[in-house]
């Protein structure tokens, strides 16, 4: 059993883009599992086959294997073994152990955080192999507890049910996750994600060089960043629309002996109201939701992502510093760039970049898949 | 007296572009110096002026001033400020103190090794302030020494001549720079740039990381990549056709206790008689010179950085990581991710972006001014 792609779906897989849509498949198996890829020219992969989804074929091998299976269990292996030095020196930190086809693994993400696993399953091919993933994990990191969490909607697209079940240990509601001198509590059963955005971990933590009076942290969710802030700004204000992940942000500045003040607020209408009133700020971070889900919403993503950038350039003073991101892959990097440029304009006010950052390192992303690369990251600081 | 520009002219100080070119010049004072400039609207800036430069403006503040020479002062002040924190939390480090063009301060660079201060400067404008600025320095920063390293070959464009002389305190030839765990010699006298390559700490620092058997550091200059990794890795090459860098290399490692091996060698040769030797290395490092020094080399630059990086990724084994890095702002950030995604198709091997990195925070970057963007420095890890 095997799979036959179109010259066109061959020549994806010959620039090791590992997705072929099932447009450019001429035949395949029935059922979902992994199969060779064959294009004119013989074999170019092995990959999860899903003649229900749209993707049909994701590859995670380019070479012949005898044992497919194996072939998975060894990326694993070879995730893990990458970040294996850095949990070691932070093993309450929280960290990506596997990001999907950034290392892979076609749809499949463990995220660790502080000794517990969190999987997330996105491919009916990998599905069956979920116990014998975990079986590598345990074998190869310290690990309590791992827990399925399988409620994205992306599942259905895949025809997988959704659910959240223990796959070993006793699975804790929530744990306390050390980032550098600060803890923050992620939830593992209900928090965004997987239960926090390790992506942003690093950005975070560079954010600690900063210092000064009036710090504002803007789709706060449950606070990190203005923990982080909490340590070098006299005042700090997180602002997000939910009551509920303002109640954990103050829980977690509580723990860690901070003070943090939250408002609930939609984020344009506070930034107006703040222009207003004629506040001004030392250092602003912007960590908006994906405004542009798809590449429809492109150009209404683009206004909205320009709007709440403009605001915050208006709300810095001279030297003051925009800490900004994008997480929607919609939004390439130079158009995001073009955006804060586009803000900075019509601000009447020039960016000095500091540092172009993006997604974690343990979030990788492959060369010439701009699906794989979603976070940007811009430190800038507002002149004249 | 004030310089009047084009409407080309003004439209780009508008945008925040300091620079305008002599063509876009309508007039201008005999001599160089500070002066107002003004488009058909009125006053835009205030820049450093010099007729006899191909770049006669390089604007250094917006906003009317009554004193000019104070508000370059103040940007000094600013550039100071932000390096402080990092500066008192490792004194015996290296840091850019200010960044040209990138700090408001045309043409004036200052690094920090050691308690002592380098300073190039680039501009016929700013020339008689170095004693003003040395004032400023010493009042904000704990300095031994600042000596004026004025032998770069750009200072005859704008009619400045070539020295080398102390501007305060007693210029040591050498200084032990501290970088993480390793200590490297800076020579201030006659080291490449003011004395090293401080742009790449920052990345330096991120391959401490990896773990390994056998690294490979090409165009290794004296060895401050190949220190870091000898830390991690069982073996270390040092790859340079500088003899005299090697011995430096050699010398630095001692000091630290630790093991390198070095070879000097052409990198191109060295790297093609490693693939027929079937060599395979765990960890490449390339930091190669700017093979594009001009727009026109552009072409001939490109097939040369994909030549390296070619080689260097078959010598890598299957998982192995390539930190690659160039150093030529006429290979732009997207240019220079084409060309490695151009040499990963040719050798029939994938390449996973761990990290897209650049030139460390302290040399800033104007958004909308890509000559201030010259570093790109990307963690590949080498699939199948």
């Amino acid at each position: 059993m095997k799979v036959r792609v179109s010259p066109r779906g061959a020549s994806r897989l010959l620039a090791r883009h590992p997705w072929v849509y099932r447009s450019d498949v001429l035949e395949g198996p029935d059922q979902a599992g992994l199969y060779p890829v064959y294009g004119p020219k013989g074999l170019l992969a092995w990959a999860a086959w899903n003649p229900a989804s749209e993707i049909a074929v994701r590859a995670f091998r380019y070479r012949p294997t005898d044992d497919a299976e194996q072939s998975l269990l060894d990326n694993l292996q070879r995730a893990l073994a990458q970040r294996k030095a850095s949990l070691e020196a932070e093993p309450q930190g929280a960290f990506r152990l596997a990001h999907a086809e950034g290392d892979s693994l076609p749809g499949l993400v463990l995220d660790y955080y502080a000794g517990h696993v969190v999987v997330q399953s996105g491919s009916a091919a990998l599905e069956p192999l979920l116990p014998r993933f975990v079986e590598v994990l345990i074998e190869q990191i310290p690990v309590q507890s791992v827990l399925a969490r399988n409620d994205q909607r992306s599942r259905t697209l895949e025809g997988l049910e959704l659910e959240v079940k223990p796959l070993f240990g006793k699975v804790p509601e929530w744990v306390w996750v050390r980032e550098g001198d600060i803890e923050y509590r992620a939830d593992l059963l209900s928090g965004q994600k997987t239960g926090a955005f390790i992506d942003q971990r690093d950005n975070r933590l560079r954010l600690r060089a900063y210092r000064g009076e009036r710090a504002l942290d803007v789709f706060s969710y449950h606070g990190s960043f203005a923990l982080h802030l909490a340590q070098g700004f006299k005042s700090v204000t997180a602002v997000d629309s939910s009551a509920e992940a303002l109640a954990r942000a103050r829980a977690n500045a509580q723990h860690n002996r901070l003070e943090i003040a939250t408002v609930e607020a939609n984020a344009f209408e506070f930034l107006r109201q703040e222009e207003k009133s004629g506040h001004k700020y030392d250092l602003v971070v912007l960590d908006p939701p994906a405004f542009a889900k798809s590449k429809r919403d492109l150009e209404r993503a683009y206004a909205a992502y320009k709007e709440v950038n403009l605001r915050a350039i208006k709300l810095l003073r001279e030297g003051g510093i925009l800490a900004t991101a994008s997480c929607s892959h919609h939004l390439t990097e130079p158009l995001f760039y073009e955006m804060l440029a586009d803000a900075a304009a019509d601000a009447h006010r020039s960016l000095r970049v500091i540092e172009r950052r993006g997604q974690g390192w343990d979030h990788p992303v492959l060369l010439g898949v701009p699906e794989t690369h979603y976070l940007k990251f811009a430190l800038l600081e507002v002149g004249e």
